[in-house]
């Protein structure tokens, strides 16, 4: 069996830099292309999936949208989670992500960023983007929707939804793909590596770019590549590291 | 509750007046811009629904696809089948409408598109296009897929789905969605509002518009309107029924 991780395409908050969160913003014009891009490189791998699973943003669902058009796809069965949403960056969100360098200093934000377990600063309860204001997750049980998230918040939730939602479907023999966010997909990656906090800190996940994982019968990986020119690769994930840079 | 049917946007075989049925034909430009249109229309009635239903076919899909990002929706579930297919044309499939006509008679080519229980002629069972063999088809019992199909063997298909997989949804108070086809809604329209074999042979349904019915405790059908210019509306019914002339 095959599990398929891949990132959205640019959002437009990505090229100003800000902190998106759970923002529900568009793909930007280049997120548009990489996200069809996708879909060619898996055409040409001749990748057979069976089902997909996306978060409740946009900008990973349109990145879905467009590699089943791209595959010949667009009947395969489609499970949509909050559980997969991009972490929650509370407060930060909205910011640009160098003004923020700025003000609280590089090493402020690179922990923000990419620590392990500090939260950044909650929303306000009665902020207008409480998710519990928001109709998308009206079904959603409120007391379970965060105000902010550090990454091992957001692997609390994505793991638990992969270990009985998505397991079961590899189990069946079934090729899954998963298209998500940065941080759902880094809690994922960190589980299916087996990689310490330190290792997923310094791991950036390049936008775009299918990563396949061969899971064996006892359902753990045995092979992992990430689809498309090696380059490209390289400097997409050098592109990610380099963000939270105050320039 | 609410119940929406949408039939998608002008196909490119629309468009050039080709029997098209199963084959699994793209938008043309006029019918991506129709779907846009669909969810404007949706958005400005204030209209929420809560899951979504379609066919297999890329263009049921993307006209859904469409609607759910016009009305900030893309988080919505979204449930495929090939039970909402358009009526299986059979060997028909890939001509020319007016070519047709023009061939059998237009009363033939009337019968075979209007009729309630005659089949065009079936597709060889060893047609390439014959649904078994297509990769989109792999996970349904191969006996229930069709070669060709009347409006008869489409309601017949249609209405088990409707009461099992949709009713539950209204019965539980939820407004739904159906993106579809001409021959699958006109199913749904006919049990909706028991109409004769001879009221469905004449009812066109205008592609794009969004027809909402308003359901009752009983599940039945309390009102029923088209959404959208009532102009545009019935030039559209009139361009439907026009199709199957030799011109």
């Amino acid at each position: 069996m095959k599990l398929i991780l891949l990132r959205h395409g640019e959002s437009t908050w990505n090229k100003e830099n800000r902190f998106t969160g759970w923002t529900d913003v568009e793909l930007s014009d280049a997120g548009v292309a990489e996200a069809k891009e996708a879909g060619k490189v898996l055409s040409e791998a001749d990748f057979d999936f069976d089902v997909c699973f996306t978060s409740y943003l946009k900008r990973a669902v349109h990145t879905l949208n467009y590699v089943l058009a791209e595959t010949n796809n667009d009947h395969l069965p489609v499970i949509k989670t909050w559980k997969l949403n991009e972490r929650h960056y509370g407060a930060l969100q909205g910011l640009n992500k160098s003004d923020t360098a700025k003000k609280y200093g590089e090493e402020q934000v690179k922990i923000w960023r990419r620590s392990f377990d500090v939260r950044p600063p909650a929303l306000d309860n009665n902020d207008e983007r409480n998710p519990a204001f928001c109709k998308t997750y009206k079904e959603v049980d409120k007391s379970q929707l965060p105000l902010a998230e550090s990454l091992k918040d957001t692997i609390a939730r994505v793991l638990p939804y992969y270990e009985s939602e998505v397991k079961p479907y590899l189990a069946a023999g079934k090729n899954v793909l998963i298209v998500a966010h940065g941080n759902s997909l880094r809690a994922l990656i960190m589980k299916l590596e087996n990689m310490s906090e330190k290792d997923i800190l310094e791991f950036n996940l390049p936008t775009a770019v299918p990563l396949v994982y061969e899971i064996g019968e006892d359902l753990s990986v045995k092979n992992k590549k990430f689809l498309g020119d090696e380059k490209v690769v390289a400097e997409k994930m050098n592109k990610v590291a380099n963000q939270g840079k105050a320039k």
